[in-house]
């Protein structure tokens, strides 16, 4: 915790105060707002927490490339957030959302979690592919001549 | 991107390289496996990522107490892992649990996600309390005389 407001306020009050992690970050989980599938988790800074909240679509920080990303702004797969939620100790946010086009996910899936791993096994963990059937090209959706 | 393995492998193969981060945490999203509902966001280490493979019940890693956590452990409400999934780059885990008691959060509610953040609003954010009821006294739960 941060001294920066009391714990009941952060956790039993109306204002937004979003606990940023020490590279100005905090985790976003983006649910599909019909089936309730988790399509992707991902991290948005204070300028894209905001233009989330302005515009209603939603906006990410890119770790690796450092820098502001509208989802969809090269696939055309944006994200229409018809919910925004805060957790208790206001260090995570939850959107539902209607992902418009084919998927969320970079390799060509509606969601990034297309693998199941396997329960009470022990020793050597073989992933699973599951829901895992692509629903477009990635190539033909990123990599689109200029 | 760590230069552990290919990303081609990390994508689209079927062993399990959880990618955690600086710390040795990796994200953990848990849902209620029946609402498809958010209950939490936590993190792993890799001892609980594979304490909760082994015993099909969800294991944490408490940043703020800096201790492996068995969810449950002091509240009895134990999540029951029917699904584990882990994303593209294996750096966020998804858990469909079923949750044991009346709720996963500290705050004495279902979910930790009590909270609404209005959309397409400018300027200062009022946060709207939403399916917020107290569904346990967590003074009751969480300060049991020893």
């Amino acid at each position: 915790m941060s001294g920066e407001a009391p714990t009941k306020d952060v956790e039993e009050g109306r204002a937004l105060a979003p606990k940023f992690d020490a590279d100005g970050l905090i985790t976003c989980v983006a649910t599909d707002v019909w089936t309730g599938e988790v399509l992707m988790v991902a991290h948005m800074n204070a300028e894209a927490l905001q233009r989330s909240i302005e515009t209603g679509e939603a906006w990410y920080y890119s770790r690796s490339r450092q820098a502001l990303w509208k989802k969809g702004e090269s696939s055309g797969h944006v994200q229409r957030v018809r919910e925004m939620r805060i957790d208790c100790d206001q260090d995570a946010i939850w959107i539902k959302v209607e992902q418009q086009g084919a998927g969320a996910c970079h390799t060509g899936r509606k969601s990034c979690f297309y693998r199941a791993v396997p329960l009470k096994v022990t020793g050597v963990v073989t992933l699973e592919f599951r829901d895992a059937e692509k629903t477009f090209d990635p190539q033909a959706v990123y990599d689109k001549p200029s």
